[in-house]
């Protein structure tokens, strides 16, 4: 498989010399503590950081169908669509409810640079969630070659307004601004999509709380618990390691007393790893990349990769999602597993409208 | 095997009714946002914590002793002393360096509760290490029964104190102090100890760096360097999720590419996972539980743990410590392997200094 090829290349080239490693250290003094390096061999993180990778010759977007192959399937499906719709509408009355008791209702914040599809998408879907919920909603938009002081202005404007009780950057950024440091700005207990270095230590360390589990990851943990899955004691494996999806799942489920396993770009033969999962999360982006070989009998499949491909006639967007898993194939092996679209994306939203209750609830003190 | 009966019979229950998280997740709605409980099934993150509960009935002193069978060994020692002693001599150039330059010495402030033995060692060779390397040292010391606010207050005065650069509360605190209150009191780039939520995040997160990286995982990375061990694209195991050392530990491998497992007290046959690994890294303080059919042939074996067991023949201190590895059966497997005392120890105080005069090389932007 080309993806194992090209991994054992990458691979095998750092375990000979450990090439990358070292030339990486020696070539960053200017950017570390010159000191750092002179006395250790051990370069600074973000020197060492790699992009990752993936393979997509793989991708088939005719398997990656949910409906074409639904009659062939054994697993059952997670509706997360319904159990999102339940979810916000029990948010629904709870805004109501504060709404009668304090005269306020929660609000959020969102700032959308540039006009990617699946962006425009995502925001839309959290516009007309947080109508559906009565949570005010006000959009920023910035386009494509927007400075990194406008944007850190507009998350200051919403960090000062105290109607606004969750403030949400819609990610990815544009390359030429800096994540992190836009990321940072955010008054931490509006940090409602828990990206804040802050809550992810918490979500990290055993006896923290942070103020926020992030959305994506807090909805597939939701989602295990409803379908009955047991986490505790049990092999996870992730696919992925990105700040947003790959490394805050990794932390909840341990949390959760799982053994997880984060499998990256760099790791070989993927799929004997995944193969030993009692839970499989993928959230890498690349259609099709999970096999039915690399699911095991019975595991259960939570894909939370999107992918947007051309596709006039499904919807009015004219493209239409699919998922990191092979469909198909994986749901003829797992006992349970999430479509794309109608999976994870709906409670990725539905957790949004959550952790911004939540947020306003604390604020106010709102029992 | 004891241990995996222990685990098994504690997960089996959690796997047949979830009856802990349910339970668990139940019976918190006081203490977590009562919203969030109404709502959704998932708990709060604290109200499922568990305490991580080893099995000890392996302990065989004699076993562990790294004199009695060096001879038998196969395993190539890594010497964390000798490489500590460089560190810290480099560090002394430093330093004076520093010292004649501007006039000013690095200064560490640290804070001892109780007189457990362990602790106490611990904190006189950090005092012993910084008088090497010509960094000012103060220990503040308080009795096991003191207040969170008397501890607080300890931090404050050093966090305000411009000739200390760097603070250390030498850990475990007594039960009944919170250890996450106390230090998130700690003035984030006075943090040597890396253990703030922040640093945490930032030692998580890809393209982020954190100010300090915790001392014990940094010296572990920084002896498979200094011994040729490349970690990107191998298989690392790490034993025991600590917030001091198996959960930094694990994120760090992650930094530098590892594929990393990180098993904990509930993983059902947690042999059967350390022996797929590469690189083992084990801290949870249990002696000998790592036994030479955990190991890989020819994988790479940190033993992070340290129990101390007394020994009035040994040394001053009336005991030794020794550690999770069975050394004598681990060293006829690994081939590459850190000994108890001798090994990750030495390393976590040579970091220490290094984060110290870090963190004052900052400060005063000193090139």
């Amino acid at each position: 498989m080309a993806l194992k090829n090209k991994v054992q290349s990458i691979v095998v080239s750092g375990w000979r010399k450990n090439a990358l490693l070292i030339s990486s250290s020696r070539s960053i003094n200017t950017y570390a503590t010159g000191f750092d390096n002179r006395i250790l061999k051990s370069p600074s993180l973000v020197s060492i950081d790699l992009p990752d990778v993936w393979n997509s010759s793989s991708i088939n977007y005719s398997e990656s169908s949910t409906r074409k192959f639904a009659s062939e399937q054994t697993a059952r499906v997670i509706d997360g669509k319904q159990i999102a719709e339940e979810i916000i509408s029990k948010v629904a009355i709870e805004v109501t409810r504060m709404k009668k008791t304090i005269g306020e209702v929660p609000g959020l914040g969102v700032i959308l640079v540039g006009d990617r599809k699946d962006s425009l998408t995502y925001v839309r879907n959290k516009i007309k969630a947080c109508e559906e919920a009565g949570i005010k909603f006000k959009l920023t938009e910035f386009s494509d070659n927007c400075t990194e002081d406008e944007v850190c202005d507009a998350i200051m404007r919403f960090n000062a307004d105290p109607s606004f009780h969750g403030i949400l950057v819609q990610l990815p950024l544009p390359q030429h601004l800096n994540e992190g440091k836009i990321l940072d700005v955010l008054k931490l207990e509006k940090d409602v999509d828990g990206f804040h270095a802050m809550n992810m230590g918490n979500l990290a360390m055993r006896g923290r709380e942070p103020l926020f589990i992030p959305c994506t990851p807090k909805g597939c943990v939701e989602l295990l618990m409803r379908y009955g899955v047991e986490i505790m004691g049990k092999k996870a494996v992730v696919i992925g390691r990105s700040n947003i999806v790959g490394l805050p799942a990794s932390l909840l489920l341990q949390r959760h007393h799982a053994t997880v396993t984060i499998v990256t770009a760099l790791t070989p033969n993927p799929e004997e790893i995944t193969r030993e999962a009692d839970i499989l999360i993928s959230g890498v982006g690349v259609p099709n990349m999970v096999r039915g070989s690399w699911v095991k009998p019975g595991a259960v499949v939570v894909d939370v990769g999107t992918y947007p491909i051309e596709d006039s006639s499904c919807c009015e967007q004219g493209y239409r999602l699919i998922g990191d898993v092979c469909y198909e194939e994986a749901s003829r092996v797992a006992s349970l597993i999430t479509p794309v679209p109608g999976g994870v994306g709906p409670m990725t939203v539905a957790m949004l409208l959550c952790n911004t209750l939540e947020s306003a609830t604390r604020k106010y003190n709102f029992v």
